[in-house]
């Protein structure tokens, strides 16, 4: 059994190091050509468009991505198109984990190769009713393997995709043993009281929520930002709850944010954020997905757009 | 939607192609080096004395395997290594399951480059919550890409770890649209009914249960034969029942299997046969597995160790 971390290891309330990330970063969503291969001008005209309505960075790769669904090859290309379209590789925090120590170690060491610091690091999700220290096994093997100390890990907890959640307790024992890697966690569980309890247990521990609905919340006990599917339709709004948080209008700035995150969610969050992509551009090209996803049918979409202009997005 | 597949497209008790495995097929395990490396001395050895055993093929690079814990590039060796050894590529079923479409091509066509016929495909495992038609659109998908008439499909079936399942319609329609690749599907579900569900409706598909207790059942329906993780360390005892099936010694060589297995089933079966063929071969390296698995403690393994040994194994 894993023994719990001392408290006394982990203390201060600042990040560790000068460059974690915080506020607005938009998991990008990933525009396929009709053979399927990524349509690239698309996408790096999509990732401008997100900074200029207001995103600090790019949270690339991950599910909303359909990284998973990407070969290896093309999730290193996408790195590089995007560092040589001119984005900072510290404005990129690419998801690089893998089923596989070795090709999640592949992933992450080509990411720091190209200066990125920051990765999004799934737990290897093939096995089912893993031990948390199996978990730590493997992640002291990827810190270990990719042996550099830009590396910032930003650990990925998505249960309901993995079905492994980052406990706390491993959590702990991590920033213990790896106190300048292990920087921060995106939580796409959706669980208020599991985000809380990091953030109350880890103070200056990047957290991330993936709901708007957790957003201000989520500041209110020290999280870092949040990395949102609907942040590629609506980031404007997100950046204002984000940058107002602590004013007058953070009430009716969060109603609105969590009132588009909800018309959403019944259409599933990938199919749905690139229908609306796809209808405000005037292409249906935007609506395609990898299989095994699929693209919402035209019934879906419409109700989708209503559902959307009627939560005001 | 998907339509059902109409029943008259589906017809003939004979597999349709001449090299459809049947028989008794071993998931090999993988033994590792202290320093997680594949120990190829010992995997060939461990391959020759299964053969030598009774196997009468190996259904390497699945799940009892660790497959999804090598990087792609080790799992294109070991099938190298394998063949380079002097096994036909006809007694191989790799699997070449990943989470994309890409990286999946990639390896079948490796397969099938190499003289393989026959690979495992699991679904795309990373999402939850899929269709049938994006399942059906993935595998359309990997046929079309593989391109290659020599391929052999046979859907790899294990909700426990990907929470899929291939539901019989899906098959049925799989089967109807590409009748000369889907061959067959490795069951791993432990559902009688399931299994029963696709023998009764295609007859000469080849179904292979997963576990030894549902094998005689599993013959008296049609099944092909069976592909266990106990293989690897019993796979004289499961040999004589596939033999003997219809002799008067099937219920004696049934409960004895049965039994072996029901021991080691506790224990976790990538841990069990390992810490087994630990025991036996005298060498601890054998009971080493990569994260995020776990080895079982001394504790376990003696306990796992003479349970197996009370079962008669």
């Amino acid at each position: 059994m894993l023994e719990k971390a001392h408290p006394a290891t982990i203390d201060g309330t600042e990040p560790k190091r000068p460059e974690v990330a915080s506020g607005v970063w938009v998991p990008a969503a990933t525009p396929f050509r009709a053979d399927l291969s990524i349509d690239y001008d698309r996408y790096l005209a999509h990732c401008a468009r997100l900074f200029a309505d207001g995103a600090h960075g790019l949270a690339v790769l991950g599910t909303t991505s359909e990284a998973n669904s990407l070969d290896l090859g093309e999730r290193e290309k996408v790195l590089e198109r995007l560092l040589k379209a001119g984005i900072s590789p510290l404005q990129l925090l690419p998801g690089t984990g893998t089923s596989s120590l070795g090709d999640t170690v592949r992933l992450t060491r080509h990411a720091i190769s190209l200066g990125v610091r920051g990765v999004l690091l799934l737990p290897p999700f093939y096995y089912k009713g893993v031990s948390d220290e199996g978990l730590y096994a493997y992640v002291r093997e990827v810190i270990r393997r990719v042996n550099d100390k830009r590396l910032a890990l930003y650990l990925y907890n998505f249960p309901q995709m993995t079905t492994i959640t980052w406990s706390p307790l491993l959590v702990g024992l991590l920033l213990q043993d790896f106190p300048e890697t292990i920087v921060g966690l995106k939580d796409s569980s959706g669980d208020v009281d599991y985000m809380e309890t990091l953030l109350e247990s880890y103070p200056g521990f990047a957290v991330f929520p993936s709901s708007e609905s957790l957003l201000l919340k989520g500041l209110r006990k020290g999280a870092a930002g949040i990395i949102s599917a609907t942040a590629n339709t609506h980031v404007a709004g997100i950046r204002a709850l984000y940058d107002n948080w602590q004013t007058d209008q953070a009430a009716a700035l969060h109603d609105r944010a969590s009132a588009i995150r909800a018309a959403a969610q019944p259409f599933g969050w990938i199919p749905a954020v690139k229908a609306i992509l796809a209808a405000r551009e005037g292409t249906s090209d935007w609506a395609r997905v990898r299989p095994p996803l699929d693209e919402l049918n035209d019934d879906e979409k419409n109700d989708l757009l209503a559902a959307i202009e009627a939560a005001g997005g």
